[in-house]
């Protein structure tokens, strides 16, 4: 590569969390950094986008560095389209998104605007990459987690990603020893099982709370989930193309 | 099937669209009818979920007829998990989502609320199928799509879905002749290609409105978007395990 890389930050926690400022840290070290990035929380956003309403999309900076940064109005997919048509004036040649404040395997990829940040930037055809740390505490320590960003960051910019396919990178809860090391595998079967908390307003309506826990469908060794629980780091390529291949010839036997 | 089948109908254009009250239509001549729908648009709201705030769900009676009908304030995603854990008393046959005000073929499927309505159905193991009609006025002809639509769902209830499989189901926009038929399809390898439309408000700031235009990058006869070209109504099997399976080896072999 002649000139150093540009490398476009993005996530969903917002431009002021931590996560995304140790992600701007690293990336300083691998190349140019502009970020672009919600300017408040957009966790659970999934693939969504703004078309009712406008955008914002103005300078600011948060912390002291080289890297250039902007604060958007819109969801981390916004973020990810604003900043290739509209901030930058050529290509990236990364897309880095996170650190997210929870665990994004299984089917959390799903909701995710942290791997759909990542997931709009491999349809831009940039090598793209989402990175979680499974630990939701905004003090959470995400320092033991960074020599494997890095090195997961510098591999993609060498290698570059299959066509149509995103990493989905998660990283267990810091318990004080070293990380097992990284582990390819597939998303875990699981869904999250909803309870949610009816309230009355002060004028008697009810309302909703969503919550809910996670649960694990899945035996396999093979999957994110398994390779999280055995403090491993996990790494699931993603991809674009929903079709269920295996599924089209039962299909085509309906005879419609 | 010894009752009848319990038929929960949402969409992303909210309950008042003219497209979710055909819908309805048709779905009260095959079952017992519930509709959990969003008060208002919540189009390309993709997956997301509402966790920052409140949720609300009323009993409403949009027109007359057997069904049962809510709105909600929330995403589509919202109202088919508030459905399914505090409207209804028992799991749905089926989940139907749309008729949708335009596409949602290729890599429309990732950005659509009408699709992830159906595909958290199918994540909470419910047979599920978008639907959706490629003209976005809002007093677009559905009328000639309605026996296919009827026809696709009662082969679902009688078959039910692979599991992790939900259907999307993309009908050409009426030109005057009869379809050509239903095609078994695969996503066609598309992409939006943004053009912000920059304005200045009154107190000279920026401010983006998103617009832009598909582009197919696809030759294939064996697409969504073919089948549509050619006047048949696609059917693609949609999977939610995203997993690029094929990248993995690839990803192993790089000794992180």
């Amino acid at each position: 590569m002649a000139e150093k890389p540009l490398i476009l930050v993005c996530n969903d926690d917002g431009i002021n969390a931590p996560g995304i400022r140790k992600l701007i840290q690293v990336m300083n070290e691998l190349g140019e950094v502009v970020v672009v990035a919600p300017d408040g929380p957009q966790s659970g956003m999934g693939h969504a986008i703004t078309i009712e309403g406008i955008l914002r999309c103005d300078p600011i900076k948060i912390e002291a560095g080289p890297q250039k940064e902007y604060a958007c109005s819109g969801t981390p997919v916004d973020c990810v389209k604003l900043a290739v048509n509209v901030v930058l004036d050529r290509k990236p040649d990364l897309v880095v998104s996170g650190i997210n404040h929870g665990s994004n395997a299984s089917i959390n990829v799903i909701y995710s605007g942290t791997m759909s940040a990542a997931m709009e930037g491999c349809l831009e055809g940039i090598p793209s990459i989402g990175f979680s740390l499974c630990d939701y505490s905004w003090e959470a320590d995400f320092d033991p987690a960074l020599p494997y960003i890095r090195k997961i960051a510098e591999k993609v910019l060498v290698e570059g990603l299959p066509q149509d396919v995103v990493l989905n990178v998660n990283i267990p809860k810091y318990r004080g020893e070293e990380y097992k090391g990284i582990r390819v595998a597939r998303q875990c079967r699981g869904n999250w099982e909803e309870e949610f908390d009816q309230r009355q307003d002060p004028r008697r309506r009810n309302y909703y709370w969503l919550t809910g826990k996670f649960v694990n469908y899945d035996s396999g060794d093979e999957t994110d989930q398994w390779a999280l629980e055995n403090y491993y780091i996990s790494l699931v390529p993603v991809t674009s193309d929903l079709t269920a291949h295996h599924a089209k010839a039962k299909l085509a036997g309906w005879q419609l």
